[in-house]
């Protein structure tokens, strides 16, 4: 049947970030109604923040469109131009490639949920914009690196601007 | 802005069907979401529809998934093993190449609308479930046969199941 059970879909609370930053997403739940329908060229889920929780490390990916609906509750969208107030409906999206560094966290106190849509690349590297991290996840695993393509060997800061190429 | 200025974004009331279905399609208007964010890899659209009016002819498609979620209003989800009145919050999907002829019909009184996310392959074999209709979308444009893969010339009805291979 199409019409999706969404209860039963499954609950995610996993995070495939290292530590520290796993810890860091407590309070995050990510029901998959993609998968639950079989769907396997975009992912969709309903994300739930706890009061004062995130969705994710603020970051951009290279090769995945990626788009989001707030369905209850009011969220905090944060990008590289500062944070935007979203309420139920509202909408955001995020072309692959564009290096924009978002997240959303909740900092009311109730719940809320967003619906979120992503392509599934065959592979894809993700880049955090607040710490110094990239991912690159294909079917072979994730492969983790500072921004300067070095091993990942634990958490530490970006450098500041200046010293980038 | 990832952002979304939902009001400000493309509207269509065109429909790519021939006569006299695209007449049928009246009532009906689509808002671009992910045109209006530059998204490529999937189409984001609020569908719209006035009452008594339907999003589509029932169809399947071959290549692409589709995912879509009731924003607004009562509708009916109408698919092969009959119809499932849909709320807002309900979602439905289906996996690219189930041959399950799907479309929404607004049958109350009051405008409802729905969130419709589809992928964009680069070729696409839509077949329509309740006419003798299959159209093939590329970079090329539209052809349009019968089911048998004749050339459209004009609406004809199917066959009796038991005549069809």
């Amino acid at each position: 049947m199409p019409k999706i059970d969404i209860d039963k879909a499954p609950v995610t609370t996993a995070s495939i970030y290292p530590e520290p930053y796993a810890a860091q997403m407590a309070g995050r739940s990510s029901r998959g109604l993609g998968q639950a329908a079989g769907l396997t060229q975009f992912g969709v889920n309903i994300v739930t923040l706890a009061p004062g929780a995130v969705a994710s490390l603020r970051h951009w990916h290279l090769n995945e469109d990626e788009f989001a609906m707030v369905l209850t509750g009011d969220l905090i969208l944060i990008e590289d131009q500062g944070e935007i107030p979203m309420r139920p409906g509202d909408c955001a999206a995020w072309r692959a490639g564009v290096a924009n560094g978002h997240r959303f966290v909740n900092r009311s106190d109730a719940p809320a949920s967003f619906l979120v849509v992503g392509s599934k690349a065959a592979s894809e590297t993700v880049t955090y914009a607040d710490v110094d991290m990239i991912l690159r996840i294909d079917g072979d695993g994730i492969e983790m690196t500072y921004h300067d393509g070095s091993d990942w060997s634990g958490p530490r800061d970006l450098a500041p601007k200046g010293d980038r190429k």
